[in-house]
């Protein structure tokens, strides 16, 4: 009653910046294609529609063979170690039911989805991934921009006619001191605590959602708590044209916000599958927005990738990318820096496998 | 010949202190009712009632996705950095026969066993949890409290009519350093090493079992060794009511011991099922005695679980504790701290899933 | 689709050395017969002779728990924290054809496998073990002395008459930095940059392969860079005498060196299988070679093991083993020290279970 599955992906890749300031490097990276992963599932049917089900998935690091860190507050504090393997994809226990589903542990939060789902790259190790998720605060760097630890999570049955959705609480465990004579509350004991929901509608060809959430931080400037909360929301659709060889296209929105700082992305893209092939290709542009009447430092990116299906498990694939910035930007392909306005572009091959 | 197996439970629990010090805290736990793990093992007959066979289990934390840490060398110098998965909980290779079994690698000491099986609630990571497990220097927080790494143990045979035991022999593997001319030896060349044995009798609806063991540990005072060494006794028994719907009685009698300190413990509890119900109480009680004519530091706990089995391997379930202190001590439930002589409370309510 | 394997091997393991500086130590050790290991391996067949792979391979500290650490750089910065399972043995995917098989990630490094497969006692965890893998300074300590992380790796195909043979290249991913103005360049981007290839010959009883490979590494002397390249070279080769009870007769001759340093050595053994019995002899000798007309400080090793094998995958095992030393060497057994010019001495008897 357990499934072992997984991904092994690895691929060649040689990024480089531009610029006084530029680095390149060569890597065997991996997940450029589709995520390297480990995992363990597995459910029981309970009768009457109802279920008990668990999933474990480890991240690998399968050109070194460590594993990915894990988070176990929503704080930057809770980052662990590098080296052995965790669960940080996924660690999930869950009861379902007619009423859908209720799952708790470690997974991904509401507000990750939709930068994942509709980019024809998703959000992986490779040079082609949402720029959006690489540049911006509210994802990769944080916390909860992917997933949650300590999360209780509500899912929709899927059910009701194309609409799905999800709710989810996390906590960030901190310690409650408001009880201590002769000190001041500690104003972060909410800290880590993120609350958001996704909502959908998918209908043949055509899927739609949108997704909301808030991660609680506070700052303490001049002795005072100040909020810091990030707030992400965003929104992607797709449409698959099945007269058009099943062209797919897709596209993104995406504002994040936290304490003073703005962000803004959005993204196109289409994946066109050709026979045993596949093109993919995406535009991406995010910007920062500063406080006053200053320039937006904006980065965009344009990735162009073409994918040959072995079979359905297993693929070679190659990739290029070039993210341009401007207004003081400075973005840059995983494994290079690049100047202030100057470009970061980069090439990789590799192979991916699913078992 | 694998076996692959493992438990994912995880509870929301809010626990709280009382007094001018107290914190509280929500969290979602793991382990509440039954430990989180994942684990692998297989036997192999050899023929003529002899079998090779091993044991990888690895303890999970479910709620954030990392594994536990594990410790090298039974002293607290050996403990790993917390993160990815070790087989903590039991990594061992085995060689049984008639004559019994021999078990080597890092398992559970022989002093533990009375702890977790004659408590309702075990040793795992919910409210309801063995309260002496948690309070004395001789459970949780010792690195031979729970199991014992570079261990040899031997077990008997189960064909003797009831009897059972099992010894065990744990190394600290210290340099021994007496040969070095102008040097004093190293007194704690034995730290670590432990020692351990736990018989019993089950017969029908009686289980009794007694456990005595040692970890030699070495103090260095005004220049000069003293002998710091963990002692931990006790003794267990259960017995099921067949006519009282099978209700389950069990207790606890439990004294260690490491230089000048010395606790005391006594635990008694049921476990009753009613259909698919379960219904656990346990009222346990602590005291430390410190030397001289003063008062001793005392805790005791009382807790009432309610678990309703959805099926042989899925349950949900809900738990209230409540913890008292005495002449100073402070114990409190994970995750709140209470003031001395103040009381410390929660509630739990999880799902658990084996696999 | 996926094969779970591994094996559990522990040893109770005595070592001692001589002289005034000698220590000795008890250990419950692991992998002193075969590698205590955990892993997860796949092929899918795509037709055509043609097919894709997968293979993870964990090590396992079996008496503790614990994994191994792996390296992410093959340098020295890139080691992880001992504690975590990693799949630090092999973690690969590969596409193999008529033209043979590439394979991508973390792998055992060509000049690794002489040493290992042209000793009775390979290059395990055991007292026994290929004294010139733990004396010299590209064996054991050395980040590619037996894998390498971001590899790429050709081996030729299975078809080529008895010629076998591999090519490595793996990546240290530094920054490469020669486009900033006014800086010099960084002269170590090359650093654990591998390469490496290995050719054999296996016919009826015969087999022999010849393997080189070197490691770039960069010292900076008086601000100017100087090469530490680690360079291996070995060769090994066996025998079976079918007609003398299948008596298995090995050796290796191996060189290295790394910048002033130079070493060298050799190692005879043989396997003797008398039916479930094996006796296991090998006798090594390393000499480092300083610059100038000095003494070459030597150790060397004579191994005596005996394997009763209690069936295909499970054996009981015991070993003897001892280390000389000459002109200042002071090489001593795993978990002892001993002083310069004086032996190590050491007994262990344990037992292997594989699955």
């Amino acid at each position: 009653s357990v499934t072992l599955f997984g991904v092994l992906d690895a691929a060649v890749a040689y990024t480089t910046g531009s610029g006084p300031l530029a680095t390149s490097k060569w890597q065997l990276t991996n997940s450029s294609n589709t995520f390297s992963r480990l995992g363990f599932r597995g459910t029981e049917d309970l009768g009457g529609g109802y279920a008990a089900s668990f999933w474990l998935e480890a991240g690998l690091q399968n050109d070194t063979g460590s594993g990915f860190t894990t988070n176990t507050n929503n704080q930057s504090s809770g980052n662990t170690t590098l080296g052995g393997l965790t669960f940080n994809r996924r660690s999930t226990v869950s009861l379902s039911g007619p009423f859908g589903e209720v799952r708790a542990g470690r997974d991904y939060t509401p507000t990750f989805w939709n930068t994942a789902l509709f980019d024809p790259f998703g959000t992986g190790g490779g040079i082609g991934a949402n720029q959006i998720y690489f540049s911006g605060f509210g994802g990769l760097t944080s916390p909860t921009g992917t997933r949650a630890s300590n999360s209780v999570g509500y899912f929709l049955p899927p059910t009701l006619g194309g609409f799905y959705g999800q709710l989810m609480y996390a906590m960030g465990e901190n310690e409650s001191r408001s009880d201590i004579v002769g000190l001041l509350p500690t104003w972060s004991h909410n800290d880590g605590n993120y609350v958001g929901a996704r909502v959908g509608y998918l209908n043949g060809p055509f899927n739609i959602a949108l997704a909301t959430g808030r991660t609680t931080y506070t700052l303490i400037a001049a002795n005072l708590p100040v909020s810091n909360n990030l707030r992400v929301s965003n929104i992607g659709a797709s449409y698959i044209f099945e007269s058009l060889w099943s062209l797919k296209l897709m596209g993104e929105y995406y504002d994040e916000s936290q304490g003073t700082l703005d962000g803004k992305g959005a993204l196109v893209g289409f994946n066109l599958p050709i026979g045993a092939s596949e093109i993919k290709l995406s535009y991406a542009r995010y910007e920062r927005e500063p406080a006053g009447n200053v320039p937006k430092p904006t980065s965009s990116k344009v990735a162009l990738g073409y994918v040959y299906n072995l079979s359905k498990r297993s693929a070679v694939y190659a990739t290029v990318a070039r993210i341009s910035n401007s207004n003081g930007a400075s973005q840059a392909l995983s494994g290079s820096t690049t100047s202030p306005n100057h470009a970061s572009t980069g090439t990789e091959f590799g192979m991916r496998h699913a078992f």
